[in-house]
C-alpha cells in the first residue's frame, strides 16, 4: 500500500458502521474521461485482474471529483476508438459518504445496482459498496426486527456462553416484570370483586390474551411498513382509521363468540355481556395503539421493533382487566344471583 | 422472439416460484469455449448490448450442456488472443433448476455471486439467476419470520381494504381464543382456591407472563438459527442444554425478586414461596420447550415462525398457572390463615 492508499483506507475506517461509509470498500479503479475506450481495455489487460464485483469503472476528474462511471458491459460492446465521456454514465447517482445503510440498501434494491459509488461532500470519489455488502445489512435489518420483537439482541450467538445470554436476557425480563406487575396492580384494585365471584378470576385473561394478540398483528405491520419506509406524514391518518376499523370488525365478531362461549360455559348472562363489552374495547384499542406506539417510538428514537410489542401488550392488559373487572364491579349486583 | 426462445421462456415458467426454475431468467449470452477472446470481444460489439446484471457469459458444449463461465473481468484483462476454454472457470457451481429459493440465497451470501447459471438434470443451461431476485429473495424470507411470528401474512398489504384484512387476521385470533380457552380451563380447575384468596388471582398473571416472554426469546433465537442452517442433529442437544441452563438461572434470579416483591406486597411467606416455585418451574419449561417447539413443528413441515409463539405461550400459560393454582391448592391451609 502506498501513502495514498493507506490515506484512503484509514478515511474510510474512520466512518460510523452503519453509513454508507462505513460499508463502503476501496477497491475501485479510477479512469480519466479524455481517453478512449481502447486505452481503457489496454490499460485493464496491463492490470491483469479486477476488484471482486466490479461492474464499472469510476470516471474522475483531476480534482478527483466524480464525474460518471463506465459499465463493464459498455466497455465489451461499444467502439473501441470513442472517447470515454461520450459513452460514460453520468454521476448523478452516487451515493453521499453519510447516507445509512438502510437507505443505501433500499437504493440498491429500488435500482438493482451491483455497485455504486461513494462521494464526500464535495463530490470526491472515496469508495464504492458492493451488492455483497448491502445483502449484510438487509439480512441484518431484518433479524434485527424479528429479534427485537422478542426482546433478544441480534449480534446473540445461537451458542453463547450460559451466563452472559442469561444476563443479556434478563433485562428484557426485568421490564417484563414491570408489565406483569401493572397488571396485577389492575387486578389488585379490583380485590373484593374477584373475592365475590371465581369465575371472573378464570375468564379475566382472556380479553387480555387476544388484545394482546391482535395489537401485535397492527405492530408488526406497522414496524415493516415504516422499515420499508411506507407509513409517513401523509398517510399516517388513513392506517390509524383502517386499523381502528378492523379492530372495531374483529372486536364485534370475537365479543359475540367468546360472549356465547361464557353464556354457554357459565350460564351467567351478565358476564357474557360483560366479557363481550371488554372485548369489543379491548381489540378497538389494540388496532389503535397498535398505529401509535411504533409511530411515536420512532419520534422518540426509541427501536419500535425492540419496544413495541412490550408496550402495547402493556396497554391492552391495563385496559383489557380494567374494562371487565371495571365492569364487573359497577355490575355486581346483577352478576351475583 | 423466435421459436427457441419462447420454449425456454415457457419452460421457465412452469417451475414453482419458490425454486431456482422459478426465480430464473433466460437472458443469458452463450458462447463457446474453443473460439478465441478475441472473436467473443467482436461478438460483443455487434450484439451492442448485455442483459442487465450480467458479469459472465456462458460455455456451453454442442449439446447445449453448461461446460463453464467466463466473466467480464476475464474478458477484459486476458489477452485476446487465447482460447476461451483455457481461461474461462469450470461449471461445478451451477445451482440446480430444483434447489429452493433460500438455499439460493443462503450460496449467493456464501460466495458473492451477483449472477449464477441454472442448469437442468442433464446439465443442459436453461437459465440463470441475478442477485436482484435474490435480494427479493432475502427481505421476503426475513419479512417472512417477523410477521409469521405475529400471525400475520406476509403479502399482507400495509393499506389493503378493511374488510379483508380483518378477515386474514380473525383466523389467528380464532387460534389464540382456543390457547385463551385451554389457560382458563386450568384457572377454572381451581376454582375453589381462587374463591378463598382474591390476592392468588390477582398474583396469578405474573407466572404465564414471565414464562412466555422468557420462551418466545428461545423460540425466536431457534427461528433465526434453524433459518440460516445452524442447528442440526448435531448441536441440537447442546442447544436445549444451554438454553435450559439459561431458564434455570433467570428462573432463581426472578424467583428470588418476584417471591421478594409478593412478601413485601401482600405480607405472605407461603404465598412468596409459592410463585417463586412456579416461576422457576415456568422459565426452566419455557427454555426446553422453546427449543424443542420449533424444531418439532420443522420436523412437522409446519412453519416454526407462524406456529412456535403461539404454542410456547399456550404451554407456559398452563405450566404456568398449573403449577402456582396447583401448589396454591395443595398449601391451602398453609396459605390462607
Amino acid at each position: 500500500m502506498d501513502a495514498a492508499d493507506r490515506l484512503r483506507v484509514e478515511t474510510a475506517l474512520s466512518y460510523p458502521e452503519d453509513t454508507a461509509g462505513g460499508i463502503m470498500n476501496t477497491d475501485v479503479i479510477t479512469i480519466r474521461g479524455d481517453v478512449d475506450v481502447d486505452v481503457v481495455l489496454r490499460y485493464l489487460r496491463m492490470k491483469g485482474e479486477l476488484p471482486d464485483a466490479t461492474d464499472a469503472l469510476y470516471v474522475i476528474d483531476e480534482d478527483s471529483k466524480l464525474i460518471g462511471h463506465l459499465s463493464l458491459s459498455t466497455i465489451l460492446t461499444t467502439q473501441p476508438d470513442i472517447a470515454v465521456s461520450e459513452v460514460m454514465d453520468h454521476a448523478d447517482e452516487a451515493i453521499s459518504v453519510e447516507t445509512s445503510d438502510s437507505d443505501v440498501a433500499s437504493l440498491f434494491e429500488r435500482r438493482n445496482w451491483v455497485s455504486a459509488p461513494v462521494v464526500d461532500e464535495n463530490q470526491h470519489l472515496v469508495g464504492r459498496i458492493t451488492i455483497d455488502d448491502v445483502v449484510d445489512v438487509i439480512r441484518e435489518d431484518a433479524e434485527h426486527s424479528m429479534m427485537s420483537m422478542a426482546g433478544m439482541d441480534d449480534d446473540e450467538d445461537t451458542f453463547a456462553p450460559v451466563v452472559k445470554s442469561a444476563r443479556k436476557r434478563s433485562v428484557w425480563l426485568g421490564v417484563n416484570v414491570l408489565a406483569a406487575l401493572a397488571a396485577a396492580s389492575v387486578s389488585n384494585m379490583f380485590e373484593a370483586t374477584l373475592e365475590q365471584m371465581a369465575a371472573i378470576a378464570v375468564l379475566m385473561t382472556i380479553v387480555p390474551s387476544m388484545g394482546g394478540v391482535a395489537g401485535n398483528q397492527t405492530v408488526a405491520l406497522v414496524i415493516r411498513g415504516l422499515a420499508l419506509g411506507h407509513i409517513g406524514d401523509s398517510n399516517k391518518k388513513e392506517l390509524l382509521m383502517k386499523e381502528a376499523a378492523i379492530g372495531f370488525l374483529n372486536g364485534i365478531l370475537w365479543a359475540l363468540i367468546i360472549g356465547g362461549i361464557v353464556v354457554a360455559w357459565k350460564g351467567n348472562w351478565v358476564l357474557g355481556g360483560i366479557i363481550s363489552a371488554a372485548m369489543m374495547t379491548n381489540l378497538l384499542i389494540a388496532g389503535i395503539a397498535g398505529v401509535t406506539i411504533p409511530i411515536l417510538l420512532k419520534k422518540m428514537n426509541i427501536d419500535p421493533a425492540l419496544a413495541g410489542g412490550m408496550a402495547l401488550t402493556t396497554i391492552t392488559d391495563v385496559v383489557g382487566l380494567s374494562v371487565f373487572l371495571g365492569l364487573a364491579t359497577v355490575l355486581a349486583s346483577y352478576l351475583i344471583v
